[in-house]
């Protein structure tokens, strides 16, 4: 691994809609402001990222797929696949990078069926209810994991 | 609104083979029948309709997100994705737009796996078992909801 | 059968609040609103109907059983026997005449408790959250379906 | 305790359907019939019995309560009630009389809910899937224990 | 409401065999013992009080519904009804009144299906074990309740 | 099938304890006592009757599979293997022959883990709690049913 | 047992902080305030009483066991302990002394985790939802209890 | 049907990895040998083979459609899917077609939610453990099969 | 081991009836005609076999345990046993032998209670549907495995 | 009960390979070392012993059964017949003789469905986890118990 | 609130032996190493920081208590208590103050026992899996949600 | 180690009151008689040991923190803990030594709860219904343990 690692963001269904709708919830930050966010605290932290969105659970785990090779750890927030997608876990797996899970709120204190999750059994870490800020929180702790 | 509301009718995986296959169970009409008699209730009912299908998840909930703005109602058979993906539900939740969840068939009295919904949670109305009548239904219901 | 159908219908404990309480969630029509204007749309389809209430399980069974001949099809809201009557899924069982099952609110929006319905196995349609409207889309389904 | 018991055979909800409803299921043998084949086989054991028949819980508990005093046994096929209620099980348990418990189908090679029953936890016995003849097994039983 | 407020008492089924029938569980007091206590301890609290006792949930339930308007409180022993009536608890729902549920025995000490009451989620409280005691207990914390 | 139908009565694990010990449970008749008493009621009934006891699940298997061709119907009470053997339903299954299932006592009154039977889901009839009287009414019932 | 009985009140976790956080749902009586009017009754009833209260287990099964001997009866609301501790629910069984468990909201309307108790199965009586009432209540019934 | 069968293979989510990721947990074969292996198989076995792998939910329901008509029989390795798409079993059922499910690694000695298959229910054989060899022996049955 | 690997054959109870028996859902092979298939296939692929039949439990495990040392694999199809005995398992696991588990019909799309195996835990794998061809298959993947 | 009672220890299926297989799980004893020792001790203790091992459920009951009357109590391994035999609970329940539960590993701490165990509900005591010291321990504690 | 708000770090049983045991599992920080890295980060953060370690369920709703007024964050890792107290979730709750609730390793990816936190359904946020730069993440959190 | 093992004996809640509450459950013996011939077998054994009892959750936990280092081995009857501590499971599991967990009466006999125990999966074994002999049982398995 070299000394500035890449990390990949992936951003699963619905997370595009940020900062537009329920605001309430989700905060007023959009997907682009939490990208730029990350792309500076990355530059700060020496490390490369790159972000990805998609609603298509296959593009999602195509993406993942890629990044075997040339990424060093994977920062995610599954969205609603978090509680159904077996194959998005098994991609996830299938790289063997570091995983941190990102939830915007805290998926615990929602419905049930919020508070069972395929992908932390795989996970490092997992950062729920911290708003925009689990994800630099979460980048944070990659980065040092990797370089550990 | 506009005094004409937009309805968006969502039919998931699987009705695109309405008519052709099973139809002891899902009845002769074919998909395209449907959106044509939609069509035309529509324009009596004096009200906005487009019809979309997919067998792809992601492309469901663009087209849902694309609703938000332009669309005054939802009615939607959301097919198997019914009883496995919470990402449609929170992309159907986040247009914060009424929604009526149509089945052909009376799920309740098929396999148990069929009798829990993720999108019922989050709907004005479920309609099950009616056939291929049970989206005029839900449309003039949808729409009378909305002119209220 | 006859040309013209005879559809019975049932509504169930409670149903005779309607309008005058908790019209928030039930809506403003009494029961007297909803069966005048199931009697004006069945004369329009050409159906004899009779609308009977109660709140004794053992008056409806009674009722029910008395429909086996002289009707053709049932519409029922059984209220909260839905979710703990076996007794009134057997009685509708015996008839072996179509049933459709009504519900004003969305049941599968509420307590988990009213998401099961013994009454549904047995239902060709199970109709929710549509308001009074339910019975109309219902009956209209129900005669077509017999007139099939 | 006289010589000569005296048994009070309860028949529950829709039990008046039996031999003109679903022959193929329950049998060509009606109420009646069973009951008069019911009276004659008691005269032969030399027990007085009495028969009754409710689609109402209530008058069901009602006639049961009645019988602390006069009657030394119960014979009773509580319909679906078996599977509900447990105000019936608690009138039964009341009367601290023997009570055997008979279904015409067998319960336990039918839909799950039907495989439990309040009653059969304060029953002397319970006879499935004998049809009409189960009664007449259960009589004599019955009438057996309390002369032991 | 006037000074002097109304309750009703509801004594579900079986409740009438009270004092003649297993003392040794529910005590020697008879219904018209209690109803007897609760009607001096009502004069003495200053409030009116009816009581009324069916074996029918059906003649509860049109009991209830016949309480909203003259009647300012319920006080009830659903009997068997607190664990399998969905329509006794949306009837009491309906009538927006305060309800406190009282049981003579300790339920909760009792068979696991006891554990469980639908009436529950809608009282103000509930008193379990105090035997007849928990009637005079409840009415007056009702009356209190009213008072406030 | 001949005019005098030959049937085969099993009785699985513990049943050659019977009489001899917890009298006060499974009564005093010992397994010959009961077997006496099946032969001469056979002979009544017109019927042949082999009996079979085993505490072996293999034997009991070997003993079915050889009823079929020579034996009309079997009456069985399967002790212990009744909630545990998979492998002896599917024997009985096999055979396609009519099974009643008997209990010395009502099984659905002890252990929860005595309330699910294998057996039931294909047998013709289930008696419980009748003692060795669950013998003579079974026989008499399978030989009735044999000749309809 | 002498002739003014000695009873003991414990309130477990979190009930020192009565009155002054969230009075809405709590009332606006501090425990002191509970204790002062409990004091005053128990002298009325002619018993002697002592109040005990600790956020800390252990302190709790302390001064029940101490209670064996001096103390006949006990009057607890075993705060957030009533769904954790068996530990709680040992000592109080092996004081073998009256117990009368009181919940000053009523816990069976709360969520789910709230409705299992491990302290009512060995409860004399279980008062719930009646507020700082419920004390009073549930003292007046556990002394008559003692003096029958 | 003619002479020369032709059978679809369906690969799903991430096994386009095979072989390069995990092999000793999946072998050594990559997915293009293992259908170079299937491809000669399928012409020393006469019929003709095509394979499709995506990791698109979608995509693959829409190439199972497409097979309605030109293929006899669908040879199908869900991956995660298996576990979690209700529409993937629709869209195979809706074919009509024989299916054979296979699993390179035993599922069934793996986690939990791996042990449930949507797709077996309406599959004709479940091969599991065999490695690259599954498929082989699945095709060769699969082919039999549509023969016989 | 030697080149020439040693396979035991397992069946369980009920499967001496193969082919005599309900041949519409376990075919025409007699339990004869596949033994004589596997041994013809065993000599083709240069490894000894031999079968063993049991309807005893007790004899199956004895003649596994007997398996350490002369034999190279397993190949079982557990019948009934399957879905109850570990017992059963523990003779496997015990042998530290890889072992096949061959079931006739889809045992996944029968009875709930077939869905789960004690056996598959210790498998190398598990064939299910493909009726007498999957012991060829069996056959085939374990001398492969062994040989590898 | 003479001076010197009389014990009978019992071993289940597949305990006949310890010693020889999986020593580090179940230690270097084989069963014959066992129950050496045991002899050695039950002289020391005073007490006669007979041991039987089986690998078939039938031949545990039979000589279980025969131990009433010559036997004063019962040190049993069951195997894994521990958590799915009813019928050897009922063979040792209808003994009424003391039972001493032995197993070698700790169950507990292996799969959950070695964690419940029919036999310990009528046992007078568990062991398990302490290797061969279990049954020597187990021996000393029923012949204690039984001298008490 | 002050601005330079003050914050208390609660650490639950066993939490003491940090750095010294497991560090494989905990890593090599101990509690004060911990504590005094937060110490350091609070001045940073210009907020005050009080750190309280206990094995005691008591003590620690005690120091939670005493938190109500002069605090205004909580950051919490319940340790054990996270999976067994209600009391300390009732403590948490009654402060009204945003709690952050950390642990160590991945809850999630370990014992099921350990999935189920009764803190987190009152919790801001969770972090879970990150070591001890969850503590400083979570601080930083806290500190900013409570500025905002 | 030294020659000497050190053995640490815990007893849990409410054991300090053995000997003089519930004799008949628990014996005779006090807890103190227990631990005298605990230090009598000890001296025997040539152990050093030392007991400990609290009610208190959190003294338990730091009596056993303070055992790493000088102790060998822990005996530990948790009473009531067993069932609710997870906390005590992780002191037991930091420690790392080998433990031995001991009920006095046999709890898999008693009530469902009592049946799951969290020590006993990080337990080396478990010993119950063997009274106070359990104790000297377990700690002459536990210093062999140490000494092999």
């Amino acid at each position: 691994m070299s000394d500035s690692p890449a990390i990949l963001v992936i951003h699963g269904p619905n997370l595009n809609l940020l900062g537009t709708r329920e605001p309430e919830i989700y905060g007023h930050a959009t997907l682009a402001d939490i990208d730029a966010r990350l792309a500076a605290e990355a530059k700060e932290l020496g490390c490369e990222l790159e972000s990805f969105q998609s609603n298509h659970e296959g593009e999602l785990i195509d993406r993942i797929q890629a990044a075997m090779g040339p990424v060093d750890g994977i920062l995610i927030n599954p969205g609603g696949l978090t509680h159904s997608s077996v194959s998005l876990r098994d991609a996830l797996g299938a790289t063997s990078l570091p995983v941190i899970e990102v939830h915007l709120s805290n998926v615990f204190a929602r419905e049930s069926f919020r508070h069972q999750s395929f992908v932390s059994g795989i996970a490092l870490g997992v950062i729920s209810g911290l708003g925009a800020r689990g994800y630099s929180v979460g980048l944070e702790a990659l980065v040092a994991h990797i370089r550990e």
